[in-house]
């Protein structure tokens, strides 16, 4: 169908674990497929084309009716997740949404840059450190972070695993010094290919441990225009699915 | 000395582990002296008078001397904490602060009013819900919002350990409906008397229930507009003083 979103999940409300949004009720709307395919992707049956069969090709109205059936028809956060929801033709979902008083979040990796990003409440951009295996293409986060105009607040969020990964957070800070930025405890949680499968059990000792080296690190360099945070959801649910 | 403030602690720079700071790098200035007794206080040598003797009169310029030692004369995110922070006479130090670059946040219960909060970056009114063994008053609470004018970002947190806190923060945002709201995970820890002594081991397991509690009831009510937080420094630092 023309104009369909491929669809990998829809579910909540729950609350958002990261980011400038920690802890706001939301419904999440994950599309399928991405042009990534970072070491630590903890959402591969979102990434990869052999869950291809997993995704539902739906159309905006669809997605709004499912978001509504959870919220029960109040008005609520939506966070566009994926893969990389940018790769979907969403204009048509947040028109639609805003209009009924719905709120929009979309977190991307930066690599591909959309008109209707101005159409967003929320731009998150999620560039891949070093530790991916991914590198960045500079002109295409610019393009996004060029698209975002000032409607929609714009923000850099950074997952750092390691010192390489820091590093990369402090050049992505000096490129764009007029954005909010979030530096991510890296979660070096085991795998998740398929629902119900691998380690759901996070390590919440070892993720706080980084934590606190992140936080170290911060303070260390007087780098107090940064905020750190960990991912919430994995603290509170473990790695698992629909939380 | 007139004009001097009476300081329990300062410390930093650490992450602010609480609220719509969270997770961002501050110094803290916590006062001695408190018109509250929560039953759940977790500061309480910043509060009883028998602790008086650890706490220190000190001069605004005397407190960013140290603040900027600390952050080694970055320009950083100030929390002034306590205790009651409005019962301190602080306007000196707020003008002289930000005229130097920081960021002044405030929390306080919202007992006492003052004019210079209009000053602040960020008030945050933390009003003592049912299982603290306090009872608000509304009229000092509403005077404190009245304070805060356009310039200062006002928002109000609200500790729930029961159902009887989270019917009063409904109230509490019913009667503040332009105020953005916390939900703060109480944390039932054993007291800390001293530096150094009580248990300092967080039961982050407890936390983490008494968190998904919270996101089950806001969830089940709809309460969209609502923030739910843990403290995030209890999870990075267990229940110690100084982080």
């Amino acid at each position: 169908m023309k104009g369909s979103i491929r669809i990998s999940e829809i579910f909540g409300p729950t609350v958002q674990g990261e980011g400038p949004l920690i802890g706001r009720p939301t419904v999440f709307v994950r599309t399928g497929g991405c042009d990534y395919r970072c070491s630590w992707c903890d959402t591969l049956y979102a990434v990869l084309p052999e869950f291809r069969g997993d995704w539902t090709l739906m159309t905006p109205t669809a997605i709004l009716t499912e978001v509504e059936r959870l919220s029960r028809s109040s008005r609520v956060l939506v966070s566009l997740s994926g893969g990389n929801p940018a790769l979907q033709p969403l204009a048509p979902l947040i028109e639609q949404g805003r209009q009924k008083g719905h709120t929009f979040a979309l977190e991307t990796q930066g690599s591909v840059s959309q008109p209707w990003f101005a159409a967003l409440d929320w731009l998150i951009l999620s560039p891949k450190p070093p530790s991916s295996g991914m590198a960045t293409n500079w002109q295409a986060l610019d393009d996004c972070v060029a698209a975002a105009k000032s409607e929609t607040q714009c923000v850099v969020k950074v997952a750092v695993f390691d010192d390489g990964d820091y590093r990369y957070a402090q050049l992505v800070a000096n490129r764009y010094p007029a954005l909010p930025l979030y530096l991510q405890v890296g979660n070096p949680a085991p795998l998740i290919t398929h629902a119900g499968a691998g380690s759901e059990e996070a390590d919440i000792d070892e993720l706080m441990r980084r934590f606190r080296w992140l936080v170290d690190k911060v303070a260390a360099d007087g780098w107090f225009t940064a905020t750190v945070l960990p991912q919430l959801h994995v603290l509170a649910w473990g790695n698992i699915r629909g939380v």
